[in-house]
């Protein structure tokens, strides 16, 4: 479908202006030496932490990026493309937190699966990712082997590596080589990715470098994100967010690009606000959707495939209006920008502190009518139903005209979630809103859930290595 | 802000070849002898009650209407233009059914009259339109003049005059004419429109043609809108829906253009599909927001102003979840679109039977939020804000920045429901959701509501009117 553009070449050119200047004049902070030695041997201006990258520099590194690349899974249906025009859905990612039909609290590795299974259960999901929740019943320095074995085990799809430390990320790789036949296979069919965030402004900690070049060395693709509120980790301006979104990714996909050229990097963003009265971030306003539309058409210009802040992201405490209108206000913005990658499709709830199951379904709800939504019309001579017209002529209904009969099973979208039915029907029904009614909804998927095959060899030797690797990290 | 077109020329030109034909080949039927004898007079085909339009002579006739006219209010500070790129909010109509605060019960005269004074209220609403709830604790044949005698009094913005029978529209008419000065002051200004309903599919009723007929003598503007649920009203596809809405409401403009030369027209449009499980109408979904944009690049082609469906629709029971996603994915669309006059923005719940207090704030968020997204974004130099880079550095925060402190008030949208609280305050403060919230902002809406000024001759002389046509009618 057409892509939302907004920028004027004129306004285009002075956001270019503006991440050249900032990366050539004030520069990005790298917190690991290895960085900075790669920047230095590669020609650019390195003083104490501080590298100023030259852009031309920049733009003939980022240039070894590939436009497009396939993520692979081990069951091959289920591998995908990055880039172009595919849009590419992950759940929730990251939060401590559950919401469980009406109930808050902390979200544990039980939850962990559960949420995996239903990433696994729904094709609308082209992943899991690596961290539907956090999983705070487990010990936290080993947590990541069960989180790897269980996206290995319960799922089928790519997946998303763990990107908590060095250890997380190498034990990851370790993982991998395992299914996917050694590191040189695992390198020329990337299997899993991560998320490296800046931590903005123009600066990458340590922690994040580590995995940042610990799966570039490996070949497996990095989603490179700014995280940036509006008037907190970047100036209150959009145009001076993108400026900034720009240069620090442009940064870090030119440090994958050194350390393993080709490396495949998705350009990511994550643009909002933060709310001035109560100092909270504000999320699915009108300066998120407004940055979608720019950061779309500014990854386009560069070549890159792209990353969306987040499918439905809100603030809301609960799976109510707000937390539709304002998921359905950074979905719909990605849909126009066409955005390739899209994080915290589902489930996001509470400024990304909660992995909400109700709001996992009705953020599907969304997806599903905005995939249809985004399906180009096909407008021909038959599509335009004359013998319709002549069957019924004027003042009838075409309820049961033959061209009604012959298409009615599939000639809308047939909902997941909302409700036509009549006010006393509905009553008759219990009178459940949509979060209610959404409940009995996961829990079906869950139960339609089965595990994927796996070589039982296989498994055992995963299991080892997490049982030895759990052991020598002392929990 | 940059229009969302998704016809390629082929297909726009497929749609005009489908209008010319159903004009040409089926016909609109009329129901009223006078209709038929201008169509007759004009030469086009009439046979029974059924006229074969030629398609050019249709096109000569909608060139007489005005591409943007302007609709007066009895404050010219409420003066608004239609066309272009102006966009005009209208409050939801029609309900028969009010919900307020968790309880739904008959629609009162009460209630039309706090509907309309939030309508004064709100600048976000150009006209309370005419019929915000239908008064049910009224009789019948008189509640036009009591809501008439509501929307001159009680608002000072133009209005919608009654179309519920000829004597509804000459008794809005020669109200207005006390108002805005006769008969002839009132055809140089319009300052009242009227909804004309096509009786889908192909079909004008006497009841709407009477009222048509009357507001087009009159030169006041008419939306004429086919009322199209796809499977029921049209054939279940879009193409062919497109094509019945364009020569339906070609039509009536055409009509109103051999009444009166020249008179002020909306190209009226509201699709959407029926929900073939339950068969009940459906709205919020993919079709309905296809079909938006769609006629939006219709309707500039024939240089028509044009309104959307609705603002925020739904066929949800409660202000929920899916209230909030169906109702942003008809105004989003909306906005996208280009719709120059926006029925049923805000209150509309339950397919259209109910009005709600809590969904009409929850509506108008929406509204707010979006009327930013779409407005253009600047992008000189000084949005780059690269002081602020310059003064905060690297891994520092922008709360305390200079840039920041000069802009904190108004540098972001503020919204009027929406709460960023975090989860302890919030459950300090209630724990109450979106819906709970926006009882009380209407119930303050209200308290802030000031009877507009009217001369109070004149307003003697409207109410021994509604007194003499009331007796007249029986009531």
């Amino acid at each position: 479908m057409a892509r939302y553009e907004v920028l004027s070449e004129d306004a285009m050119a002075t956001i270019e202006r503006g991440w050249r200047r900032l990366l050539e004049e004030i520069g990005i902070a790298f917190h690991h030496p290895e960085a900075l030695r790669l920047f230095r041997e590669a020609g650019q201006t390195v003083e104490d932490d501080v590298v100023r990258l030259d852009a031309d520099f920049v733009l003939e590194q980022i240039a070894q990026a590939p436009s497009t690349f396939t993520l692979h899974a081990r069951n091959p249906e289920r591998s995908f493309e990055v880039g172009g025009d595919s849009m590419v859905f992950v759940p929730v990612q990251g939060p401590p937190f559950v919401r469980e039909n009406g109930l808050r609290r902390d979200a544990t590795f039980d939850d962990y699966c559960r949420f995996t299974k239903l990433a696994q259960v729904y094709d609308d999901f082209d992943t899991a990712g690596g961290l539907v929740v956090e999983p705070n019943d487990l010990p936290l320095d080993s947590r990541h082997l069960d989180m790897q074995l269980a996206l290995l085990t319960l799922t089928d799809k790519p997946y998303g590596g763990s990107q908590v430390s060095l250890t997380g990320a190498l034990d990851s790789l370790a993982m991998a080589e395992m299914v996917f036949g050694g590191a040189d296979a695992l390198a020329r069919a990337p299997s899993l990715y991560t998320v490296v965030n800046v931590n903005s402004p123009l600066l990458y900690d340590g922690r994040m470098l580590d995995a940042l070049i610990a799966y570039a060395r490996a070949g497996q693709p990095a989603i490179i994100t700014p995280f940036l509120l509006m008037g907190a980790m970047s100036p209150a301006s959009i145009p001076a967010a993108l400026v900034q979104q720009t240069a620090e990714a442009l940064a870090g996909v030119t440090l994958a690009q050194l350390i393993r050229p080709g490396t495949p990097v998705v350009l990511g963003s994550f643009l909002s606000h933060t709310d001035m009265q109560s100092g909270s971030p504000g999320f699915g306003g009108p300066e998120s959707a407004i940055g979608l539309f720019c950061s779309g058409q500014i990854a386009r210009r560069l070549g890159l495939p792209w990353r969306s802040g987040g499918g439905a992201l809100t603030s809301s405490q609960v799976p109510d209006a707000q937390a539709a209108y304002e998921g359905l206000n950074t979905m719909l913005p990605a849909f126009l920008a066409g955005a390739n990658v899209v994080l915290h499709t589902a489930g996001w709830l509470e400024s990304g502190l909660v992995s909400c199951y109700e709001k996992l379904v009705i953020d599907l709800e969304i997806v599903r009518t905005l995939r249809e939504e985004f399906t180009p019309l096909e407008v021909d001579e038959a599509s335009l139903a004359y013998g319709a017209h002549q069957e019924v002529g004027h003042g009838g209904h075409f309820l049961g005209a033959e061209h009604t009969l012959e298409r009615f099973r599939d000639c809308f979208y047939r909902p997941l979630l909302s409700s036509t039915e009549n006010y006393q029907r509905w009553i008759r029904n219990g009178g459940n809103d949509s979060a209610e009614r959404a409940t009995a909804i996961w829990q079906a998927a869950l139960e339609r859930y089965e595990q994927p095959p796996m070589d039982s060899a296989l498994q055992a030797e995963l299991e080892e290595f997490v049982t030895r690797r759990r052991a020598e990290l002392g929990d």
